[in-house]
């Protein structure tokens, strides 16, 4: 990296660095004050893995600190600092992490979240963003995947498989979207698209999943999968009815156009970003009173049950077959 | 990234990951109590960047590890805890993460290090791994590279330029070390190529500069880039004799060999992950002693003058020319 990068990026990143933990990026650390619990979190996300090699990089840097946020919000943390490696591209022009630090300054600023530190490195491959954020819990607790209980409810936040189909939309899939190629850009696919450059993680919710939640974990992997991590950590099974998984608009036409296999799909696709908890049955009025209160979808889908892995129940009573699998944040798969 | 890769992971780094705030790896998160100032460092190593493609992966994971350990010993802080992102190669058989695995447990004891969890990531790129890790201050304060004092002394600790040597031996630039590939696998040759795989920061020494450093920062892109940041930042300029820099005896031969030309090179050279820091004279004594004490080599190489920059003054007293640059980590540059 020549010396005229290492300006650029202090330039850049040195106003998103105001916390003085941060001792204005000049440092090759930080230094903060910890009170207690502290929850971590890190995740990586790599071009033409975990997004589009066309994505806009504000959109990139948002979505490699909402993943994080998103972790963090499932646990009922509030993040309070992140720190960042940035492994840039010899083929992308240094200019264009302007673009990747107004994006990253914007959600810094809207999480409340300070930026301590990190590293810059080249990479002769794709663009690759690693960063870690720690966070406070709200509560006494930090919920695990592992804690659900016989007898517990299963709900999960916001809408599941928008950002799949927004993916779908993204690389033109047309045959299984019934549409030609830009056939669809309304405000429906355009949010979709959204969706999945830059995931709505709860975290506004995150105290109520601090007071309420049993176990909890966020849905990255597509939510049949991710509720098998949980029914697998926990020692227990989960059901699931699918006419109560909340879809948006754009999911619900979908669902009525393609089906079982469809909604499958749906709820086979990753990059919801949504948090996937259970909690006991006395805390059901209060968890939907929250999400009435903060604006928060928040929608019961399910049971845990004796037994291991996950069924979908459809409408008929009937369990969805080929519900296992799950997205594995691989594109084009 | 396939299911059973997945469960490779767990079971390697699993065993790694013994603290309570890890949660055995299954959460998406790690709790941790933390008590007071926590000092954060994270930093990527990239294939073909920062290690070689052919280098042991027992090696890569300890390096990446170690270019942190770096970092907080020349903080005077003590590791604690780490998280990883590892983005492993598509083109990689999964199988050669049980070695790296082995290097990071190796290491991670050696240290005394929890591994508090991570992500795993897949990639059409290079090997790359992100760690971000946490430690907690020896002393009242953390030194910042920004503290010199006029009136100062530059010290380093350990050898500076074997990782370079190390370098060029395991890329066999046999012009620059006029000896032909392959001619000089003695024990200082594999000593350097060691180095450069695995460095061997002053974790040890990290209490001294604690108590008796005022500006401190590790060396890892070259002593005179480094000690032109740590003079930038701190608004003075620095002196360093060229004899007083310690070498390693295969380093004092090729300077033999190469004269001033060659000692330009080690000390433009990169990967040495030592510490450069000041301290007023007074402390002197107490440091030389230290290091007897420890058996870490400490050497005091020159001093905080007024002005700006770094100037490397030879035998006879005069600046060595074109001692300004710096070694970027871009290989075979």
């Amino acid at each position: 990296m020549a010396a005229d990068e290492f300006a650029i990026i202090r330039d850049l990143f040195a106003p998103l660095a105001k916390d003085d933990a941060a001792r204005g990026l000049i440092d090759d650390v930080a230094v903060m004050q910890a009170r207690g619990a502290l929850v971590v979190s890190t995740d990586a996300i790599v071009e033409g893995v975990h997004f589009l090699p066309g994505d806009p990089l504000d959109t990139v840097a948002r979505k490699a600190l909402r993943v994080n946020v998103s972790d963090l919000a499932a646990k009922g943390a509030k993040p309070i600092a992140a720190v960042l490696n940035l492994i840039w591209p010899d083929a992308r022009p240094s200019d264009d992490i302007a673009v990747f630090a107004r994006g990253l300054g914007e959600d810094l600023q809207h999480y409340g979240i300070a930026l301590l530190g990190g590293d810059t490195a080249r990479t002769p491959g794709p663009l690759t963003v690693s960063m870690t954020v720690l966070g406070e819990p709200y509560g006494e607790r930090t919920p695990s995947r592992a804690d659900a209980q016989l007898g517990d409810q299963v709900w999960v936040t916001g809408v599941v498989g928008e950002a799949f189909l927004g993916l779908m939309l993204l690389t033109e899939q047309p045959a299984i979207l019934g549409a030609a190629p830009g056939d669809r850009v309304d405000d429906t696919a355009r949010r979709a698209m959204n969706r999945y450059r830059v995931p709505e993680p709860p975290a506004t919710f995150a105290p109520v999943i601090a007071n309420h939640a049993r176990a909890s974990m966020d849905v990255s992997d597509g939510l049949i999968a991710d509720a098998e991590k949980l029914a697998g950590a926990s020692g227990v099974g989960i059901r699931i009815d699918a006419d109560a998984v909340p879809l948006s608009s754009g999911g619900e036409a979908y669902v009525a156009r393609e089906g079982k296999a469809g909604l499958l799909r749906l709820l086979n696709g990753g990059d919801d970003y949504q948090a996937l908890f259970t909690a006991g049955p006395e805390a059901r009025s209060a968890i939907q009173q929250a999400g009435r209160v903060l604006g928060v979808n928040v929608a019961l889908i399910g049971d845990v049950e004796a037994g291991g892995g996950v069924r979908v129940i459809g409408a008929d009573g009937r369990e969805l077959s080929g519900a296992a699998g799950g997205h594995r944040h691989q594109l084009g798969q």
